[in-house]
């Protein structure tokens, strides 16, 4: 069966039912269908959250083979409910770029996944198009400004930095130059558009506490400088309200379920290697609101997006986990060890053990924060006795509980033991995590702790354009902010092609970019793509939907 | 009271009940949240259409003043269930552009309104989202083939005439170019983006029938041609599919109700000017299949809307209004007689006298219909009992009955007389209307009559451009579709200068476009601007939202 099969072979509970078992009144519930539902901040609360344990779900270093952190989230969540205990799962929106890109969908897999998955992969509940005509409206009021002769603010159109963004894996539209044909078109200028997932709304959103932060947050945004140099903000355009105003559904998390009725929330859908890569605040904190268990993932392999979802949304929700998943597959550490795909589906103990010193750089990484770690090894039919027995005795040497995840086959059922080696380790977490470094250390002392601590670098090497940039933000008053690391995700390096663990190098930072809304300041380490191209035969090509209404091509 | 206090007074009943007087299954419903649902399209019964009595709502030429159109089709559909008729009213979605530009919101007035009105201006239930996407992944992937080594289609990327769009009033984006930055970005050209509400799929899926032709439909999209000059197609990138399954829910009509807890059904947005201006075919029909009386309107003028929606919609979808109701003001018709704004809210029986010939020339237009005429005065406390027995005696002299109406002051109780005097019209209507021309003349002659009959102008005058391609969209076999007038709403003629009713003119079509999908050729009159810009001091400034959720500045 493919993902999309069996998700459809599943009849979802009545989202009411889901949201019975949260205890959350009908009446606070906003239904969009019969399967999903908006939740109310208010239901956020402080002192449900300082009892509820929140568990981390992260990865090694991410190869094609895919490690399955969202399909393990999930598993783990329906687990933990098989065994009585109140869990809730909360992950990101997928965006639309990947769904016709390559991938075609991503809510888990097999079965741990979360439904409806054809909606969840589509237009969900409008969040993303939200966010994205909030952060067009600001560029259109931006453009407005420069053309108007009346109420102009002097904006010097070489400085906006301020992007349009789409939901959307177009290349033609990284580059552009906008506002041409003549007088009436506008000024000039060279611009672009990130995708929506990359975009500071998205950042904003899943940073702010409520409506009148995230406003607050909006006019913040710091979109250009005047020809005589002064900064320009979006409240200097009075955007922020109307931004505010189409952002005010979106805000809200969204509750589905599992295909095993369980409560899953969705919530806030940046990437993790240009972004903070992790659910929005608010999503969190509805979960840890309404469960005793929270599981969440955060993009990508641990080194970004353990490391953000720490130093950068923990500490600004006051939120710590008591327990960090690290998921990891035979068949990519074979592949960190020197494997090719084709070779990786045979056993190869060489291999395996050449790639082990990946997955010791994720638990070196994350021993750092000092919260409690469980390996789960998601397993596929290609994987021998002998391999398994190499991983958990390596793991068992270095005091990491290791257990064996069968999500994809056997949803909650094949994760049983997961979730109860992670019950016996939230158990004896008593400490809040240790950040990486600290928001009074200067730029350039938190990438270097960055670089040292979770990467295992040597130093961070800022070009000329990075440390003019700098400067400038530092005599903005940004110094101050956490830093949301930009690089890639196929390496601890800045070097896509450094698999394994790699040792003695540098991180290039090439360029800084500041989310003043967001509050982070993004050093981005090489060339990191913000708007993605369509695959070279496009998953698009394949999607269609007949006379009934039945999907294809979406999994 | 504003428009939005106005509308925030009333509680709204739970969809459900409005869906129960119309006799729709709860089973039927997908909700979105408790005052918003989608209709599915097996809802539409073809012999309960042949039994149902539309009603279309068209105005004398728009003024600044406005003439209250919507207000009118609300007001008289809540009066004619005051009268226990089963009447529900039909009309178009709001787009973002206006109500970020200068509206602040459009969906009627005063006591004429439909609800949730805050929803209704923004996302809705994700349509014109859903509309953007489906375009711009066509964008995508026709860029996308012209960057590809493997499976290029030879696409001559000058002479891609398909463009991205978004629902923003974006002067920035009228003109771009794309695709640079290098290898990477694409092949850079020349292109642009055109408001949703003008963009060509919105066009389709407010002609489509069902889903299976909505595809069709994307699939006969014309998009330029190869090098050696073959046309292309969407097909051709096998774009429809993934096209067709980001419109599925968009395709389905949105149930939601007046003021006065009547049902209203609100579905697609094309702009009248630049598109074919009305609701769309499915939404009509719905409306048809679940009530005795449907009110819907066209936008702008009945010049470019009405004769849009009987020559293109009701052609299509083989139905016929009963009656045609034209809203006509005072206020406008003294500044179709010379006045300015401020001079309008006086008594001036000269200049109303002047502006009756705007009012005659539509009465003229329409009459070539066939379909009995109603006028409604949609009465403003400062027009005079002078003024408006001029205006009753100069129309019952034309054999039209005249009723006052006072929908924005008082809801369907204004708007009684008017409810009586359409359903005497509709009863009188034996036969369906008479199109202006055949689908077999030549562009030309349809073009000719159109000028003629409904515009009362001299001839169509073609430029050297529009001859070309002309001839080329001809030899392509599509002589024989529509026409879809892109021309100013402000004037009978194409001068919008030339106000009340013009002599002696010619219509100049400065070039045309293609909707291969939407089943039409676009004759553009003059300098239509498919992308707008936002205002100098735009609506967007003044909306807001407080902590509370508390919205200002739409009305």
């Amino acid at each position: 069966m493919t993902e999309i099969q069996i998700a459809q072979s599943v009849t979802p509970k009545h989202i009411r039912e889901i949201a019975d078992t949260l205890r959350i009144p009908e009446e606070k519930l906003e239904y969009y269908g019969n399967d999903k539902a908006k939740l109310p901040l208010d239901l956020i609360d402080d002192q449900q959250i300082k009892l509820s344990k929140l568990i981390l779900v992260t990865a090694i270093t991410p190869t094609p083979p895919g490690e399955g952190k969202t399909t393990t989230s999930i598993g783990l969540a329906d687990a933990l409910n098989l065994l009585d205990q109140k869990a809730t799962v909360v992950i990101r929106e997928p965006s639309l770029g990947p769904v016709f890109g390559i991938k075609g969908g991503a809510a888990g897999g097999g079965w741990s996944q979360v439904i409806p998955m054809v909606d969840i992969n589509l237009h969900f509940t409008g969040d993303f198009h939200a966010i994205e005509k909030a952060n067009n409206l600001l560029s259109a009021l931006i453009e407005n400004n420069i053309q108007s002769k009346t109420r102009n603010l002097g904006i010097d159109p070489r400085t906006v930095i301020w992007k349009r963004c789409m939901d959307m894996n177009d290349r033609g539209l990284r580059t552009i130059i906008a506002a041409l044909g003549g007088k009436a078109g506008g000024v000039p200028r060279e611009t672009g558009f990130n995708i929506t997932a990359a975009s500071e709304i998205m950042a904003i959103l899943c940073m702010a506490s409520d409506l009148e932060d995230l406003k607050q947050r909006c006019s913040n945004i710091y979109i250009g400088d005047t020809w005589e140099g002064t900064p320009v903000f979006a409240k200097d355009l009075n955007a922020e309200g109307a931004m505010a105003v189409l952002l005010k559904d979106a805000m809200k998390p969204n509750l589905v379920q599992t295909l095993e009725g369980n409560p899953a929330i969705i919530h806030g859908g940046p990437f993790a290697n240009i972004a903070q890569g992790t659910n929005s605040i608010v999503a969190t904190k509805m979960g840890m609101s309404l469960s005793d268990y929270t599981v969440t993932e955060a993009g990508f392999g641990s080194d970004l997006g353990a490391e953000k979802f720490l130093n950068i949304k923990c500490r600004a929700a006051r939120i710590s986990p008591k327990a960090v998943v690290v998921v990891a597959t035979i068949r990519a550490l074979k592949y960190h060890g020197g494997k090719s795909l084709k070779e990786i589906t045979q056993e190869d103990v060489h291999a395996l053990i050449q790639g082990l010193p990946n997955l010791d750089g994720h638990i070196a990484s994350l021993r750092s924060f000092g919260i409690p770690i469980v390996m789960s090894i998601n397993v596929f039919n290609t994987d021998t006795d002998t391999e398994i027995q190499i991983i958990r005795e390596h793991c068992e040497a270095l005091n990491i509980p290791v257990a064996l995840s069968y999500g994809w086959e056997k949803g909650g059922a094949g994760c049983v033991d997961l979730a109860q080696k992670v019950m016996v380790a939230a158990a004896s977490c008593t400490e809040s995590f240790l950040p990486t470094y600290n928001l009074e250390d200067t730029v350039s002392v938190k990438l270097n702790k960055i670089c040292q601590i979770i990467y295992g670098g040597d130093a961070v090497v800022l070009s000329d354009l990075a440390k003019a940039q700098l400067r400038k933000y530092e005599a903005m008053g940004y110094g101050f902010l956490p830093v949301c690391m930009a690089k890639t995700e196929k390496s601890f390096s800045d070097d896509q092609k450094r698999l394994g663990r790699p040792k003695h190098f540098n991180i290039h930072i090439r360029e800084f970019e500041i989310a003043a809304g967001a509050g982070f300041i993004i050093p981005i380490a090489g060339n990191m793509l913000r708007m993605p191209g369509l695959a070279a035969t496009p998953a698009a090509e394949r999607i269609t939907i007949d006379k009934d209404g039945v999907i294809e091509g979406l999994f």
